[in-house]
């Protein structure tokens, strides 16, 4: 259950992944990020190859299919492709990128590149990234190269468990993917005054915990007063100095927002600020949000789209079109050229945690839809 | 500004105090649990001993008022009846109370005795209060001594820094005391389900510091919805696993409750629950609440609030009946005999910060009507 990039653990998976692809008729490589590659020809070498895949390694007590289901459906496809005889006319490449759970590093370095703060960050098995890529067999003095330009690839294709349980609820079996969501985080500081709770009259208090409460409330209320799939979160918060008996001088809390929209994301973020002053102003507190970061949101491709929709409809699967409420490997590779994912059912909704499932029968589907897709993309691009 | 019981400070401010209680003319004696006590002789023997004083620790960057006024007072008051020649019939005790801030540990002693639990417990010097009372000249072996029987004093009498503002914005001199608060606090735990803040959607989630905001805010409602001077915070909170991108799986928060009146504090409580469990049902939470612990209310003697009341107003003073919303000495001693307490006003409302303030005159009007109060009840008693 718990594969933490740069562990052993991750290590052996990363050894057993590679031999299924050997036996799958790929040739394997590694990239200079640490990313696993393996090759199959095409027929047509003037053709830029087309990408499928996702990552193997997982958060500490995670589960066995986030990742490990695109991973092995990808290799599968490669096996199907190899043993049956039949040759796409561009070239494939399964690619398992490395550390997906620590910000998607892999995928990120073949994407956008790297730099020094990036390599120097600390991961989750105690090891830098730097450290990381050198122990999984990548190349740090030829990282550079490991970057792909924009337009070096046809398309990349992603097969992943939902980690949501819309699919299972509205008993769907394939969730084609308009796009990864954008991600604003904000931490939001009030300032109140730290009184003695039993002296301290109810009407002279300047309670910075009772501003943040009705600031959760006020996000909640936001986030849900538009029709749409965005979602709002406040996960954390800290509160000084934190004794029964003084009043809460001062809360830091964590604001997420997230939507296919980045407008709307930023549109609730205004909302929410506005409803802070006003919070503020009913009882002597001071709000400072920090200045927004944000995860752009990452579009799929139209065509692709409809392609994993037709390939799915022709296996006599219901589909749904929905926003990933994750983020994903595939948020990477867009910024290189055109990306399509492939959602199946999550049981429960339940992710990153050992009871994380996909039935038997649900990742079989997944897999056909994705063979399906790759033979339609070769046909038609 | 830091004289925490059984640091150095406390020692020196100690070693001060007894020096000027001598050179009041107060035979001066460490009981068994550590309390300075000063003794002047009455000219009624048949008399039980008056008790004037209060404590001059402090909290870990308190403030020079708390406590100080009233045992300076009182050490005043004797030298006055010393230095003048006035005989009170009743013997006079100033007692100096070891560790106030620690939980009132020598007025307890003195008032209700000691167990194992209360000794072995850590103070915040980061010594024991069984190595504290060693260390300031206490003596353990004779430590039940140190407890007095209910009805073997004529009264206790507490000059002290209101702590809150009201005196000071309603531009009263001198508050005589109803009584010290009772103080409920129960630990309320609320359990949702963590889940992915990114792929669940706002109307599937169990959101534990949802709840706990809408609790916080109901608190609020609760205690400000009837008249009355009942307090209500909600001082510290705990997320987990508490994350920007995990919606919160439990919730921890303490609740405390503060008023006069045991019974209006349980029906607060009450109606907290009952709302906990209507805010549980709406996001599908579950609250649960520790068995609450009761610091009981300790009423002043009505005679001695009118005593207090003539003498100040004698004086000229201007008056207010009011709760003391803090926890002092007294409370402990109203085990053993009645009590009376001052308040004279906090500049601010400020107190256990370094910015605590009373003004010298208002410290002058209060060691005046403690004086005229010793001198009346003297007289009545």
């Amino acid at each position: 259950m718990s594969r933490v990039a740069y562990t052993d653990a991750d290590r052996q998976g990363r050894e057993y992944a590679m031999r299924l692809m050997r036996d799958a008729g790929l040739k394997v490589e590694i990239d200079a990020a640490g990313n696993i590659a393996g090759m199959l020809d095409g027929s047509d070498p003037s053709l830029k190859p087309l990408l499928i895949g996702s990552h193997i390694d997982s958060v500490p007590q995670g589960g066995n299919y986030d990742g490990d289901v695109g991973s092995l459906s990808a290799i599968e496809v490669a096996q199907i492709l190899h043993e049956s005889g039949m040759r796409l006319r561009h070239p494939l490449q399964v690619l398992i990128f490395q550390n997906e759970e620590g910000g998607t590093i892999g995928s990120h370095i073949l994407g956008a590149g790297f730099d020094d703060k990036l390599l120097n960050m600390m991961s989750q098995s105690g090891k830098t990234i730097r450290e990381g890529i050198q122990l999984i067999g990548g190349d740090l003095s030829k990282l550079a190269q490991a970057q792909r330009p924009p337009g070096s690839i046809a398309g990349y294709f992603e097969l992943h468990i939902e980690q949501g349980a819309i699919l299972e609820q509205e008993k769907i079996n394939i969730g084609v993917v308009e796009g990864i969501v954008g991600i604003l985080h904000s931490e939001v500081a009030i300032e109140g005054f730290a009184n003695h709770a039993g002296t301290t009259p109810m009407n002279q208090r300047h309670d910075a915990l009772l501003s943040a409460a009705r600031l959760i409330e006020k996000v909640n209320q936001v986030v849900t007063s538009v029709p749409g799939r965005q979602v709002g979160t406040v996960g954390w918060i800290r509160v000084e100095p934190g004794a029964y008996n003084v009043i809460p001088g001062r809360t830091v809390l964590g604001l997420e927002l997230r939507d296919l929209d980045e407008k709307k994301i930023n549109e609730m973020f205004d909302r929410i600020r506005a409803e802070a002053t006003q919070i503020g102003a009913l009882n002597g507190t001071r709000f400072s949000f920090t200045e927004p970061t944000m995860t752009h949101p990452a579009l799929t491709d139209k065509n692709f789209q409809k392609l994993i929709d037709n390939s799915a409809k022709q296996l006599g699967f219901s589909t749904k079109l929905m926003p990933s409420g994750a983020g994903h490997d595939a948020q990477e590779i867009a910024r290189i050229g055109p990306v399509g994912m492939i959602f199946i059912p999550s049981i429960g909704g339940i992710s990153h945690a050992p009871k994380e499932f996909s039935r038997p029968e649900d990742i079989e589907n997944g897999a056909n839809v994705l063979l399906h897709t790759v033979l339609e993309f070769d046909k038609t691009y």
